[in-house]
């Protein structure tokens, strides 16, 4: 038979074993943790109807979707969870109870230029709470409690959630006659952080063609954070000269307002003046989260609140705020600067179970008391070397080894070992099963990251 | 804006909510279940070479599969897990531990004619042991055992494991000279249970050209059962005289001899004799699951030993076993035949929480310290009557609601509703939380599936 050399397309991730337990941790963790919020689970197909996909149409959507024909129907695979989401809530409107609140883990597909790092196919994890005619903004307030919790819960320490307000910045721009070049300048002061003030000014004159006054006038607000100053006081110097701008105040307030009760230590949180997100999507606070000893990543949870879902799709306004955390791009770079945590063991069983004997009774006999006892156990009845099976077992990095000879089956006892720390004792497989229950216990709460030693 | 009308296409599932979380359930056990047995958890990307998913080429498989080009290069959608599978353990090969075990549920592809209950896209979760040259028949003995406690899990009470042995068929056949009409023969014989034997009798001599005497001897093996005799000593009788046959007969002995030790009830299992599972892939034991109430529905969970996983992609020789659970049909069936438990509660939230006064910081508290315990909560501060947010609620199915009103407020305390019982007492935050966690301990634990109590 003639070989087909084995591959796997560039850009779709494909992990070895014991790095996918990893993923799978922190999959599970933010199911578990998004639940904890009050958001159902959804899930919606991964091919939808071109039509429905590109109703927005245009840019790089376009080029990069994975699009095809199959039979008479023109077919995408879909490239985030945002689009199917308000196909689902337009469509299933009236079986839908408002606010919907829902998460999503899934599969998204955008044919980029591969290099390292990028993802063709990768997976987004999004919450979005949607309101039906009007949303409070109280769930735009919740939703860095939500960020803490989880990034918290995956085992990152050192990370901030930086909000905005996208009213704020509209409002400030129209306020200082900018607001017909808002656009320009929200991406040049982005840059912030990355350039410094001083080139900031410049590109704000020269490329913008702010006047130097003007361009002042923004630095002064949006480097108030160097001065020490809080963005609120800054922002409360402009108030009552524009509505947007003090609609967007105040909600910068109440966002701002009950973090405490949210949960959420004042070191990992700021108002920051120079994110914006995009331009035309959001339209209250905006969100993104980065690691302070990662700047190049950039954000790794990001998103806002938006006053149209599904406009494409309904007459009805559904306005809402969700996040997204771009899932393989974060395991890839997590993993790329040694944040996997090592006191994690990605071994697929607690206990190997290696039968001395002819007849196997008594040893399926245990593995099965282990498993009806949550305790992960694997048979091991290769016909092989001790020595192999000891590698084997080695190899899987399982915490403990269970042997069944002849003398243990004859005083109805089993042999455990502890891998780690190579002692052997001799006891009822009770006992046994009690035994490794308490300790796995720990490893099972041993969250997916654990953040480098330098730090 | 022009609307499109919003659809799904045909042959994709898409749940509601409250569905949603029964599917979630159901997949949820199936990987506790599946990783108590030592399986890795795998994800392997959706989208193929097509070079590699067609190494096999032609037949339906070609012809329902999802195919297009992106650039220059020719892609397909997967069509089940076990091709992936395939390539994966020979492209990784030397990185990977043998045996590998590994589960994985994800979602295939194939563009089969719409029908009602037959889905385009839908979720496989499959099991896999691959050797390394050779794998130990206890391996297959193991199977029926993680059959019956991932079904038992999930609820299902009345549901038999069927099994055969290739061997003991193949070794049959050419030992009453029929070795060359085999694959006629066995998709005639598995009409058994539906069409009876003498009509099975008819067919064998009058289509598959075989005399009266070979159909007997046909008829009176595989309908031993119906005498009451154990297939295994009906086999007995033809035991010497093929070496094939005898092979078959001492690994189907092996599989039936540890069910107890591995946890399965005799009457949950049964040796088979006229199950094949397909012609060419699979080599010894083979694997059918069914609803002896439902036998319109076919095989729930199938499988079998197979000699060669990955010959297209590599030269070495990898044995395996494995079953595959049709995850998405098997859940439109249940769901169709009024399964889904009525005890689980599919509502997003444990605890709905109501504030009552401006000052929303006590209620948020509350909330946090809800969640911190692993409680679900969900804050509801939208504008309305409060009759429409106990509706909220009620439509919702939250087990609790938690008022915080200025009393509350005053005296340190919740109100909180059980609304099934309509029982309302006030009492600290932490009470509170102690009270809910006590009770929701249980509703954890309530299975995704019940059977009908007409059964």
């Amino acid at each position: 038979m003639e070989i087909i050399r084995p591959r796997t397309l560039s850009g779709f991730m494909e992990l070895l074993p014991e790095k996918q337990v990893y993923f799978e941790k922190m999959t599970a963790t933010l199911r578990e943790i998004y639940g904890l919020y009050g958001f159902f689970p959804l899930d919606t197909p991964q091919i939808e109807a071109s039509e429905i996909l590109l109703a927005k149409g245009g840019g790089e959507t376009e080029k990069q979707i994975y699009r095809f024909t199959k039979g008479d129907t023109d077919l995408s695979l879909r490239f985030d969870l945002t689009v199917p989401l308000a196909k689902y809530v337009a469509l299933h409107y009236g079986q839908l109870t408002f606010p919907f609140r829902r998460f999503q883990i899934g599969k998204v597909y955008r044919g980029e230029r591969a290099q390292r790092g990028r993802f063709r196919e990768f997976y987004q994890a999004d919450i979005d709470i949607i309101g039906d005619g009007s949303l409070d903004i109280i769930n735009e307030a919740e939703i860095p409690g939500i960020i803490y919790k989880t990034f918290s819960a995956l085992g990152l320490k050192r990370f901030i959630i930086r909000i905005n307000n996208r009213k704020v910045l509209n409002g400030f721009f129209r306020l200082i006659g900018v607001g017909d070049r808002a656009g320009d300048v929200m991406r040049t002061i982005d840059k912030l952080d990355k350039i410094g003030a001083d080139k900031v000014r410049t590109l704000l004159i020269e490329e913008t063609g702010l006047s130097a006054d003007t361009a002042e006038k923004i630095l002064d607000l949006i480097s108030c954070r160097d001065r020490g100053e809080d963005p609120l006081e800054a922002l409360g110097r402009y108030q009552g000269q524009d509505p947007t701008l003090d609609e967007g105040i105040s909600e910068l307030t109440v966002v701002t307002r009950y973090l405490e009760q949210f949960g959420v230590p004042q070191d990992h949180f700021m108002i920051d003046l120079t994110i914006a997100r995009g331009l035309d999507y959001y339209t209250g606070t905006v969100y993104e989260t980065t690691l302070p000893d990662h700047p190049e990543i950039g954000s790794i949870c990001s998103g806002g609140r938006y006053d149209d879902l599904a406009g494409y799709y309904t007459d009805r306004r559904l306005p809402g705020v969700g996040i997204s955390i771009g899932l393989t791009r974060l395991f890839f770079v997590l993993e790329d600067q040694n944040y996997l945590n090592p006191a994690l063991t990605p071994s697929p069983a607690d206990v190997l179970i290696l039968p001395m004997t002819e007849d196997l009774g008594p040893a399926i006999a245990f593995a099965t008391e282990l498993r009806n006892a949550g305790i992960r156990a694997q048979l091991h009845c290769e016909k092989k070397k001790f020595k192999q099976k000891m590698a084997y077992a080695d190899r899987l990095g399982v915490p403990y080894v269970a042997f069944l000879g002849e003398d243990e089956i004859r005083s109805g006892r089993v042999t455990v070992k502890n891998m780690a720390t190579g002692e052997q004792i001799q006891v009822s497989p009770a006992m046994a099963v009690a035994g490794i229950q308490e300790k796995i216990k720990e490893t099972r709460l041993v969250p997916p990251i654990g953040e480098p030693a330098k730090h």
